[in-house]
């Protein structure tokens, strides 16, 4: 899928005050690894597609929403690539980063990142601050302790773990927190509502993603195969099966699309989402399937 | 130095969320370890301190203000203490967060911590939600990359270093940052006329941590003594000697007493940086001086 100009503006944007007098170089040129080139950039692309189809009066608002999302996901990808989780030697086709700078380096630019992403929301809003409380809670806890991304991470780290509960932190929350962010960067007041469709492209991805370490290419998408069953984790895959996770992946982009609340550009995102859907699965198992 | 209450009280607020449904029960414990019991919890102090001069309205938000800075503290001692940086045994007199639980939760605890601090500001201004964005661009930058608590630990990952750079970043900025956002609190329009009264305490403080690196007494500052040197890591005591050490810390804090700007509660407040000093340096090498 085609890089979307205005989200790489924007991530250039957000961890612009780390390349600032300030900031060591190599922490700056970390961040910088981290962030670019980017993987799918999906949940940038379903935040921009929800407040665009809610009418979007503040773009720097908007922008600000998708490039902290976006950082937090790839902030949870240099700490969860660490020795000490994942030991990942690789990342979207190069070094992580802790092989191409160091542990120390990797475990600050995933801290910068989080400050970076949360702190950005503040001049981000400048032109309609109201929306800073809700933008900064709805993001928050999306990565935090109470069902978030660390949460998620730390569910590996429990004796016992419930595999719904353990992917919806993991990657639900922060898919959730992309579709209110997107209605709640356009001043809508009830952005809960966007919740449903982003818990479902979430767990969609999720599957997708077992699927993929299953069945896909390491290098096309860029990243090890077959960790999930090296490393004992819990796997739709090796739960269901692969033509049942395949069914529950196809399953759930129609529940998203019929969950979209009514709004303005209700049929362009509704393509949005399968088009996106589409784009996540091996070709040739789809058609199989 | 006795706690006081109100922090303790506003820091298990903010920790709070970590501890409802959602959250891996042993990120919660490693959570709470980190933060309690805490040490002497200067940064806080020195934020209430301030506010209380400059006359509180809204003590809901001076304390999600003292209580995020004090989180942020926590977790770079979390994260400074890992294997890959300082490979701490013992923190505040008991086994660090790794060794307590392990390093995977301890670099969760720590990324947790972050996003609470940063998030809890946004339920802990819904009194005064105007002052919102200033505090969390105030706090945001003091951790961050530019020239913040990150930058500062990404200091010693620079083959070149600069002292007070590095000092100002790793320890200074969140001094500073602490009387700033105690103004701020208030809804001072200049909390940036209140940096230096942080900076100065904080240079005083991380000087005074050199010496007693040197002179303490492991048991009685709850971690070990000789790392500075044992590490190669930049030192006051190593630079000016113990004597010329204990002489800079004399004159930061009579500079920070004098930089008070002008406030209500200007004399209280100098009386409280004078005895907070005082409490930072071994006894017999004061009196010695």
């Amino acid at each position: 899928m085609k890089s979307d100009p205005r989200i790489e503006q924007a991530l250039g944007r957000a961890i612009e005050p780390g390349e600032l007098s300030g900031c060591p170089p190599r922490l700056a040129a970390a961040i910088r690894y981290a962030v670019f080139p980017g993987g799918a950039r999906i949940r940038p692309r379903i935040c921009l597609a929800v407040a665009q189809a809610c009418g979007e009066d503040h773009p720097g608002v908007v922008d600000a929403a998708l490039a902290s999302i976006e950082l937090l996901h790839c902030a949870s990808l240099v700490h969860d690539d660490l020795p000490c989780f994942d030991d990942a030697a690789t990342r979207r086709g190069k070094p992580s980063v802790h092989r191409a700078y160091d542990e120390r380096l990797a475990v600050l630019a995933g801290d910068a990142m989080i400050v970076l992403a949360l702190e950005s929301l503040a001049d981000g809003c400048a032109a309609a601050p109201a929306r800073l409380p809700a933008l900064l809670r709805i993001i928050g806890r999306a990565v935090g302790t109470a069902g978030g991304i660390v949460a998620g991470q730390a569910w590996e780290c429990e004796p016992r773990s419930v595999l719904a509960q353990y992917q919806q932190a993991k990657t639900g929350s922060l898919f959730a927190a992309a579709t209110m962010a997107g209605a709640a960067a356009t001043g809508a007041a009830d952005a809960q509502a966007w919740s449903l469709l982003g818990e479902r492209i979430g767990e969609a991805y999720q599957v997708a993603d077992d699927i993929l370490d299953v069945a896909g290419n390491a290098s096309e998408i860029g990243k090890p195969v077959g960790r999930d069953a090296a490393l004992g984790r819990p796997s739709a895959v090796a739960q269901l099966g692969m033509a049942g996770a395949i069914a529950l992946v196809q399953r759930l982009v129609s529940e998203a699309a019929a969950s979209v609340p009514d709004c303005l550009g209700i049929d362009a995102l509704r393509a949005v989402i399968r088009a996106q859907a589409e784009a996540l699965l091996p070709r040739d198992r789809l058609q199989a399937a």
